[in-house]
């Protein structure tokens, strides 16, 4: 029999390491490649901690546990403040920023840019230089946004008196903050700071602001898990297409505004400025976003990630039953589309807490539902289908109120779990807007990237840790 | 040999005639079934006008003009004026209505409820039964809105004194009508004509138009075709489901209307009834279609098909190389869904000026760009892209505006040729509202349909005849 078999034309299946595919397939072999991958890379330290917390009921009850709160969540836009008086823990020396804690001298362009943007803006310097020196004096704190219950895209810079937007989880109570939405171009979010963005800044706090607080005064709060949920419908995926759930904020703001007492001429100006930034409702999903996710956080034994964010140097993961902690790795390199003039060299790595989005099963984890979005982030309609529905892979379940067209309205993918990550060693898919790495300068471009396996391995090992 | 064949067990392709198929399966027989039909219905006729027509270049050179002109239409909505002052050919006396001729015995009950609704309204009967004995008096005159530039949803009834929206095709500089949309439940549209429809009309003559038209003053027009493209990226098809380009078209309504000089009043009257119904931009995407569609009507020898319409008893088509003739056939049952409390036996047959989107390359056939809109016509995501994709095959070639991500940004099937639809025996596929019977009633679902094969071997018989 052996014999027999050694006499016929040799036919492969290849499994885990592609080389010995191609080495077959180059000698004229016919050959098939499964890719595989050995559970938890192979390492016996996340096997055993896989082992550990499996096992253990308390785990599987915590994370449906996470699941329903993330599902019952509702999320309402209810006022804008200043930062200072809106958000805890924050002070006058307070600079928030997107991603896990960072210092100065770790930072990267487009932070440094926002933040000495920022220390102008406050007044507290007139230069990028004075704002530095400010910085090197140590008399500005910083700390992350998300330890703040509060979110901002890219660079994420929050100073105190910066409006910020307050939306209520009213089903648990909580709230979450994030600052509006500045539009396209030179920002401070992509780490712009001239006059251009400074004047826009100050307008927005001095016009904006006070006309949408004095809108939503008229309201009961507007709904932004239900604008969300119909924008998914109408092929936005909330965290790099916002045009959809854009016009849909508009419709519920403009009678707000015209029954609001405002002077028309700023009247109209509001309206041209939110009319004219297809992402202006990004800061809101972020913050919807926050809330949903920070009724999920500190249950214990529980692996459903609750934060993914980046600070353009790191990038930082936290999960549900270690509540606080950071777990951390090197920010990845974006792989997109970038604008024209601009090339590889210019791109700041991953950056801004917009990945909040993701953790909560939109942005990436609903690609599918946004088909249109490929001209942007580059890519294939199939594309999109298939990054949506890898993703129900690492999750505990799918959203009882998102919803995916394309995959016979299929729930979203909902809920990360550490445990489903290392086991198929599949990284969560996000796509992102992509900053120019010098200060001053702004977006180059947008694509998809991931985080990196160590944020989840050292999760898992420290989670496992923590229950035994 | 022979002997040897008919030793074996029977496996057989069945072509044509499912009976014989599933005779064979029935009997244990192994069997593939292909779903094949003979050219042209198998009829002599047919065969020979095909013959005739696909031998003629004049054919093929006026159908690639006319996909030239339909792809080179420019639509804004430039004003809103009333019907009698608009409309070519409207006088006091006239009623138009949709779909083909028709008169009062043959009219469905919507229409009659319609027609009457609009002579209340016009101030020439106070009830159904006076508006009823007017008619039948004879001092009334039915006219068809595609014999006047004009397109109306359902029964289409315009009478002198309603407001029309007007819209330019810049290419051509031809101009087409449509009504104003009242909304969704009780309309006049749908045959009913209480009060509450009454009052709405008034109020929609009265101080939607005037705030419309002054707010058009303020612009160069709006570009409609750019609204419809953006939106079929955006989960519209813009026949049945319009909520994205409704959201679009209040976008470019809201700075107009601040600066307009409206009383404050009803400027916040006019936002809210339009932010109410996401059906609003359907008219304008029917008036555009019908803009666009009429800029090539009239090409000698030319098989496209420049209208698809319905008046509930009889549906009607157009052919461009015979401007002006209808060929018509009975109205189809709708297969959809109803709304709670109806039954099959309330639904009126097929009706409405609105396959003018289908005629274009929108609606149903644009629906796998709406994988949503199967939660209200019926069917699943799937059945989308397969209605899509088939329309290909009767069209004379793709647009150049309008694309749908799905099918990998595809230009949407454009330009029906009555020999492909004859040759293939694939009908276009319309998504349409479904009225109830009676008059007075309203909509009692939405569904799909498709148009009856004599409209098409009627027109192309009577194509070759003209070319021969």
């Amino acid at each position: 029999m052996i014999a027999e078999l050694w006499g016929q034309p040799i036919k492969a299946v290849n499994l885990g390491n592609k080389d010995f595919y191609e080495d077959l397939v180059s000698q004229g072999v016919e050959a098939i490649h499964l890719d595989w991958k050995p559970v938890a890379n192979g390492e016996h330290a996340l096997i055993a901690a896989l082992d550990l917390l499996d096992s253990d009921p308390k785990v599987a009850r915590a994370n449906q546990t996470a699941l329903e709160r993330i599902n019952a969540a509702q999320t309402f836009l209810i006022d804008i403040q200043p930062a200072l008086e809106a958000i805890p823990g924050m002070t006058a020396d307070t600079i928030l920023h997107a991603g896990p804690p960072i210092t100065w001298e770790r930072m990267s362009g487009p932070v440094r840019g926002a933040v000495c943007g920022g220390l102008i803006f406050e007044g507290r310097a007139t230069t990028y230089e004075e704002a530095e020196a400010l910085v090197l004096s140590g008399k500005v704190h910083f700390s992350p946004c998300n330890e703040h219950s509060a979110v901002g895209p890219m660079a994420g810079v929050i100073t105190p008196s910066m409006p910020v937007f307050v939306v209520e989880n009213r089903s648990q109570g909580n709230r979450s903050f994030s600052t509006l939405n500045e539009g396209l171009g030179k920002v401070l979010r992509f780490g712009a700071y001239g006059d251009e963005v400074l004047t826009r800044l100050a307008w927005m706090r001095d016009v904006l602001a006070p006309a949408l607080k004095k809108a939503l005064a008229q309201s009961e709060g507007i709904d932004i898990k239900s604008i969300a949920a119909q924008a998914l419908h109408m092929g936005d995926e909330v965290h790099n297409r916002n045009k959809a759930a854009t016009s849909l904020l508009i419709r519920e703001l403009i009678p707000l505004l015209l029954e609001a007492d405002i002077p028309t001429q700023e009247r109209i100006e509001v309206v041209r400025f939110i009319n004219s930034n297809d992402h202006f409702f990004l800061n809101l999903s972020m913050a919807s976003a926050k809330a949903t996710l920070a009724a999920a956080e500190g249950i214990e034994g529980c692996s459903i990630v609750t934060v993914l964010c980046r600070n353009g140097t790191d990038f930082g993961i936290q999960v549900s039953g270690l509540p606080g902690r950071w777990f951390t790795g090197p920010a990845g390199d974006v792989k997109g589309l970038l604008f024209p003039g601009f090339t590889e060299a210019d791109k700041n790595p991953d950056l801004g807490d917009s990945a909040i989005t993701e953790t909560l099963g939109l942005g990436g984890f609903s690609m599918a539902a946004s088909i249109a979005i490929v001209q942007f982030v580059g890519g294939e309609p199939k594309d999109a289908l298939v990054y949506s529905r890898k993703m129900y892979r690492i999750t505990e379940g799918s959203s009882s109120t998102y919803s995916i067209p394309m995959l016979d309205f299929r729930g979203s993918p909902t809920g990360i779990d550490i445990r489903k990550v290392i086991e198929t060693g599949i990284l969560p898919q996000i796509n992102t807007g992509i900053a120019h790495r010098e200060a001053g300068i702004g977006q180059v471009g947008a694509g998809l990237v991931t985080p990196p396996w160590e944020c989840f391995s050292e999760a898992l090992l420290a989670l496992a840790q923590a229950q035994s």
